[in-house]
């Protein structure tokens, strides 16, 4: 029991955070030289999934990824920066911010291009989830998304909930 | 004009789906021996983009990812296989509905375990959005889902709307 | 005996065959932006290899490659598409025919580049031969290939036979 | 005129052999641990690739692979060796023979595992077949595969003209 | 003549820094399980050139890396962090220090496991090496290594004369 | 005590001397077509391990790099060569010499590029330290090598020493 209130007694949001830098190469881009959007979404899980395990210190898997928008292309030779922190941790899952912002090595110029919202839920060694600690929010952006991480998992919860009614009830052909 | 007209007299699903299949690798799993969300991704991208090239023949570009779960780990050694067909064409852009199975090469056993909706604009070679054809619906599940791409676009947009308008009146910090 | 029976009761082609797809990437071309040899053919093996697991449902292993020719060159950002159906069993060994296209992304031309016959044995898990199902062929395609498989197989053991006379009398020097 | 003989004056065969290593990796390899065959392959066709290169200086595109078999398993962690030589050169492409050996790192133990014959044309700057300089064999052995190079090159034209009567005369469904 | 004196103006060393954060896969590690030391030096070379991005705005190439020791393991699953910055800038190179730590994602372990020094030319986009903007150090620790910079660049000079004059005056044999 | 004495007594320098060529991918260059200096360091690190295994017959690690230049870029479709050997081994490690050449495949021009001493250990199964055998120098240049290697290797030591001294003195920050 003792382990148990330990690992709900918290960190805080600095803790876990992490950025992350990359050259965008000739095979991630397409004939124009852009990035793949794929390419992008890689990388988000792999920034957020550091974020879950640090906060966690446990092996995690990705549930979900919420709505994600591409709003300026990043170019081969570009960088692809990746700023990633928690928001809020669930019983046995939390909720990762991961914005993606791309930087020009020759003119400086840098914009964000991405934000997404990543689920992560944390396993012990047989693979079963496991409860994790809390997130202690301390800046008032931290209590903002704190809060807003409630209202996003209910969206989720409820968005998965009609997509799998639809798309499970039938068995793959073939 | 000819040209429009002819771009714009659309083609069957069935002309442009795609399936795609690959082994799962040690490097592309965690240390549970399970694929990252961030390779799914990646390939259903890749799967997507695919469906867009050959609905459009154009170059296309990701521009956003609906919500994404991921119930059931694929594990190193297994299949991966993705079926996408295109759902709908607006002005410029597609969404194409990506499904992912696992399929266990030593028993046989099959089972999805995500579905997602991308979507994509075509652009003309200086980069610019384009006119693309429009889809014609031929079975009752791509008439259903023909219907459903309008819904699922209008909750986008406003999703995109809420999530950025928060995100992008600020500056990135550094 | 009885899994052996029903190990030997046969499957259809169609139970075990795959289609894959990739984008040409920059780095499998040479300077001229045509996809290099090896690469195709590192495809058709894994093609092939998933069939093979397929009908077998156990660990395959490559053991030959039939004469393979590269008629056309397959561009940087055109597709590659394989598909593989087997062709015949034999007891613990099946061969699989794997056939290679391109498909242009912008104007959709497509065309045969290779075919290719592979064989593979399968393997229990501590690396013995272990007996296959027989292919049950259905076509009149599929049953000219299972005729012919066995022609090939004449061949393929004469070729192999006087290759390795003359090289693996020679110790590798060093 | 000049530059034609200087061309097909001819080059010997250590004039342009090549050696290649390479550690097997993880991702090299199936779930029993052994290198796939169509990795085998991929290097093959590069050490290939760079005979034909330095023989010719000129690009260069594969056309064919004869019958190839792979006799020993290489495991992950031990050495592939490959050992490429000119055998022949015909007006505008060369036969190259590369042999495939393991080398265990701990034991030392190192044995042949495949050979093969590539041919390859070589390709002027716009894609157009170019004649190549003639291979002065010098070793009994380099004389020995000089000759039996013309007995493959007439068994690999007749066995391209049989596969290629029949898968060619269909054309690719879908 | 504006443009040079701006050029030579200077930066501070925060302005151009990074942190770069990967976790270590099984491809890049020994049988040990344990990352193989020209990864790490790959990664060295990545998080520097990216600083000397940074402070130049220009392509770089990199000319020298000094002594480098691999002080202890960093094993598949574990974080791989580097951090690197510009220690001080000449007329047309840039000194960029390196260090490397481990992070044990299980138990929040963190320890340094080695430190570079890199130096790189920065090239305008005839390949011509161009001048580069000064640094100016702030802290005790940045003044210490600008300092310092100037006798690695002795030392570094120095070793490449005598490492160089030997092995240039002998032809690569073959 | 028999098998120490026998690891003790030497082999020569040919008996573990490597060849590795590989062709410049678009993907290891930098946006003016030139391999990165960090794919170079890879490149001589797995060189110079594969002498170091072959020496030894144990698993290796990489302890450290002396000063490395490089003095010519490599360029998109060239050819890297390396070629290492060993210089002379210590009571658990060894000391390899790797030198780097590039080869233009249309010219065939060569030149040295770089050329490195990397120092290994040999570990048992338990990572533990382990006696490796010594090397018998034979020819003038080995015999010269082999007296630098003891050189080379206290001016490394005292390298170490003072950079250790004061980079571990401080706890990493965050």
């Amino acid at each position: 029991m003792k382990k148990t209130v330990r690992n709900r007694s918290g960190k805080t949001v600095s803790e876990s955070n992490v950025e992350m830098v990359e050259v965008v190469l000739p095979n991630d881009a397409n004939p124009l030289g852009n990035i793949l959007g794929g390419k992008v979404m890689h990388l988000i899980d792999i920034a957020g999934a550091i974020v879950a395990h640090r906060h966690t210190r446990k092996v995690v898997v990705t549930v979900s990824v919420d709505n994600l928008d591409f709003l300026h292309p990043i170019r081969v030779g570009q960088l692809i920066i990746l700023r990633a922190q928690i928001t809020r941790a669930f019983r046995t899952s939390v909720e990762v911010a991961v914005k993606v912002y791309l930087e020009d090595l020759l003119t400086g110029e840098r914009r964000q291009t991405s934000s997404a919202f990543v689920t992560y839920v944390a396993l012990d060694s047989e693979g079963r989830p496991v409860e994790v600690p809390q997130v202690i929010p301390v800046t008032p952006d931290e209590k903002y998304e704190y809060r807003q991480a409630l209202v996003r998992r209910r969206h989720r919860l409820a968005a998965a909930a009609r997509a799998h009614r639809r798309y499970f009830e039938k068995q793959m052909p073939k």
